[in-house]
């Protein structure tokens, strides 16, 4: 059976964001079905000595200017945040909590969080802005704002985080699809090939 | 004026070798001609804090799954070396001495390493296997090895070396074209639209 692609992102990530702008296309033509997963990569680099890719020396210099030439050959609307990167756990704690009453509403959320950060710098670390953004994806605001302080949506989202490190994500955008790993935005077309082609 | 693509690696990168494979047809579809530059990353790393792939927890596994499956994909020879990553300081050196007498034999000399270590498991940070190599590049392996330890070959080098760091080098393989940069095995297709297309 053709299984599910899951596509582990950090809402911080301009690599991850851009890969959510092409993946929906990737489903079209592979069949696949995409399973959002949100995570934080800073839990990850404590686990593997990484850095964030803005904050490395000569690396991150060449991130944005590669960020500003992907957004110009895509057609994607980016700015860089004034802010980042940040660490997007509400917004990922949120993301799970609507996942579970709402699958569909939870990836309308995603896009938002992500279009609200790199296209009008909105600070999504912040709770009031994941409330407002969850509200035009029509979740209930209330409802989850209250939820984010629970010890069970804490719990579900650090459960998320054990799974991705689990399964070996370090980095963002990481998919795994028929178990077979695929990290970063420029191999999306190599996961293409490899589903279309059964592997190799 | 239609520029040089300059192509930065290391001889102890796996996806540096993938590259080199790549990079004659590169040069025969884009019209440009490639300026080789081995470079050693583990002196790049003193600057950015990176760590050599295969050390890095969990992306190590990463690195090592791809670069048996790229090896499938491409049909180029590939094997970890037993010994990996080690650092190439003899061949680097020898390489811009080769090139300084006779830049073809200077790029024969550089795939050879290149084929020595991922096809062959050859230790290439030995001096005498330099040589050898050399020997079978048409170079004169007595003339070489006794210029290996001439200080102007070191100082060659180490030139070299700053340079890259002042081109922003922290990878391999690592290409500029005009004045662009390229990092990764998997960006060459996006430099060769970027060429075509004269940038974005």
């Amino acid at each position: 059976m053709a299984g599910v692609i899951e596509f582990w992102f950090d809402f911080s990530s301009p690599y991850g964001y851009f890969a959510a702008a092409e993946i929906d296309r990737l489903a079209a033509e592979t069949g696949r079905t995409i399973v959002w997963r949100p995570v934080l990569l800073g839990v990850v680099f404590q686990s593997t000595g990484m850095q964030p890719l803005a904050e490395t020396p000569l690396r991150g210099d060449y991130a944005r200017h590669d960020w500003a030439r992907i957004a110009r050959l895509t057609g994607v609307p980016f700015q860089l945040p004034t802010r980042h990167p940040i660490a997007a756990v509400a917004a990922s704690r949120a993301f799970y909590w609507i996942e579970q009453r709402d699958p569909a509403a939870a990836i309308s959320f995603a896009r938002r969080i992500f279009h609200a950060y790199f296209a009008e710098d909105a600070a999504i670390d912040h709770i009031d802005v994941v409330g407002d953004v969850a509200q035009q994806a029509g979740v209930d605001r209330t409802g989850l704002l209250a939820a984010l302080q629970n010890a069970g949506t804490k719990a579900a989202f650090r459960a998320r985080t054990d799974e991705a490190l689990a399964k070996g994500v370090f980095g963002s955008p990481y998919c795994i699809v028929d178990g077979e790993p695929f990290w970063g935005w420029d191999r999306l077309a190599m996961m293409k090939d490899w589903i279309q082609r059964g592997g190799w």
